[in-house]
């Protein structure tokens, strides 16, 4: 990046912040000159948002951002779906940015994958047939190659321009891709997962992005999760994304008693440290249908750390210790389970 | 604050980073225009650390800072011992920075509170005798407040003037004072510790903070912990705030093996959510001496929800659960216990 102009994202107003109906299509990149002045202006109000030359800002909600140095711009480009942004940090090596929002970094991604894969996974014995929808960075692909009694996977993914961005800028991510078990779909995942037959997932995980807004309209979309619950077998697990259990508006017995609506099974919601997501904690929502009794907060299919597929080695986080303890939540959490 | 200026803290060099032999006493506050231009310069390089005014940046490491819009300033202020600021912020509530770090904010501080306090204390029968070592802020006696079995509590802290100013502006977590067990001692801990007789506690809680580099010190004062442990009763326990497991110079494994130099019963490293610390977690040593053996990662003292001491109601973070799933590691952080 020349040192003249740098990048910085900005929020057209106070509205259109993420857990406050946020429209990630109003979002725009401004670049600023060296001097601190703007050459594009969106205006956005300097003293809601942080805007400092050369700095991306993750933006929270108003009057607080999370902000990472640009050190060399690697990528930034348009889909028809979608905005990426990838560049190099500081301290956190890479880091994907996508319609605005942090997706990921390399120095703590491996935390959300390996939760959000093997909470679900690791709960039930012998998972054949699994269901990724989303998650087109592969690194869920990653994590679910390193069991052995898995023998199809199929991902859904909308948009090609995130494999094709991570298979070149992340290919210890993309590596999930390698998996033969993988059978990729470019399509949408609601026309996708109505289009198979019931009962066909032993698992299904969703990973459209809560930082995006998404998981929380997945959580609440009763017609989305009506299909995810008819595509698993009896005793099948949904695993997804759910909102921090700090985040003010979002409400965990809500979510909890909108999941039991559709899955007549076990429902349950799991939470870990990731340091680049906001407030520094991921949710998870676990979900089971009507069958064989599925207790998540006991793992019952463990690892095996010789066998982990395409992945380089073992597991860098997820262990039955750490699984165990991320259904045991702070007491201001109101949990209904 | 007027519009026309406002507050930020910069770094003076890339060498003063906390983490990297930070030089607390070498912060300075830059007063900037509204225009961003710098009114008082202190040389610190654009492109290393973001300076946005009217805004506070929390500076981890070069290159990333969590940032705060500030509403208000309601104090600032030096004693000869350290600078102290106190501001409202947008969604956290007040917020405290002591030399240029958080120390707390209003939104979270009851999980450290409450993790460093009741890890501890929680882990014996019946304790009696408690000393606190800094602290000033009131908070962590607060907690020690639900302890009904405690009949007498010293709190050593070298500044009066965290004392005043938490009595003002934090009357919620000042409120530690009230309760009739505490003596105040305004003085140096080490000198203070070395003066009680052999055995006097039950549980030593050392609260200087480790995003103000003190705890390394702390955990790495062979001299220090020696005083604890023989201030310490025959399976007393010591607990301290440690490095968050995601740092990257800070090695579990080391700071463990440094106190079990030391103390020759238990020794254990837990880890919680602090959203507005470092890395969105803060770590905790547990440390036993020799006597009657203590488990930490099974507390046997359970808290009475109905005996809260001073404190206005439960416990907000803490229960049995979240104790012992405290205790769980990523498989990434090198345990040896």
């Amino acid at each position: 990046m020349a040192k003249e102009t740098s990048v910085v994202y900005l929020y057209p107003s106070k509205s259109q912040v993420w857990g406050e109906n946020f429209d990630h299509k109003k979002l725009v990149i401004t670049t600023l000159a060296a001097n601190g002045k703007k050459e594009e202006s969106n205006g956005a109000p300097n003293d809601t948002y942080p805007a400092f030359p050369g700095w991306y800002a993750d933006v929270s909600w108003p009057g607080e951002a999370h902000t990472y140095k640009i050190e060399k711009i690697l990528f930034h480009g348009k889909s028809e779906f979608q905005e990426l942004l990838v560049f190099e940090s500081s301290r956190q090596g890479k880091v994907a940015i996508l319609d605005g929002h942090i997706q990921l970094t390399e120095n703590d991604e491996f935390a959300y994958q390996e939760m959000l894969t093997h909470l679900a996974l690791c709960s039930i014995p012998d998972p054949k047939k699994v269901l990724l929808i989303g998650g087109g960075d592969g690194g869920i692909l990653r994590e679910i190659s390193r069991h052995s009694s898995v023998e199809h996977i199929d991902i859904c993914e909308l948009d090609q321009m995130v494999i094709d961005v991570y298979s070149e800028f992340f290919p210890d991510i993309a590596v999930g891709y390698e998996d033969p078990r993988v059978h990729v779909h470019i399509s949408d995942g609601v026309a996708f997962i109505n289009s198979v037959p019931e009962g066909t997932y032993d698992v299904i995980i969703s990973d459209a992005f809560p930082a995006m807004g998404h998981s929380a309209d997945v959580l609440a979309d009763e017609c989305f999760l009506e299909s995810v619950a008819k595509a698993l077998r009896p005793g099948g697990v949904f695993s997804a994304p759910a909102d921090s259990l700090w985040h003010k508006n979002f409400v965990v017995a809500d979510t909890i008693a909108n999941c039991k609506k559709i899955f007549k099974g076990s429902v349950n919601y799991a939470w870990t440290t990731v340091p680049t997501y906001a407030s520094g904690v991921i949710g998870f929502m676990l979900c089971s249908t009507e069958g064989p009794p599925v207790n998540f907060k006991h793992p019952i299919n463990k690892l095996n750390p010789e066998k982990n597929g395409v992945a380089k080695g073992p597991t860098k986080f997820y262990n039955p210790e750490i699984h165990a303890a991320a259904f045991c939540l702070p007491s201001f959490v109101d949990k209904v389970d």
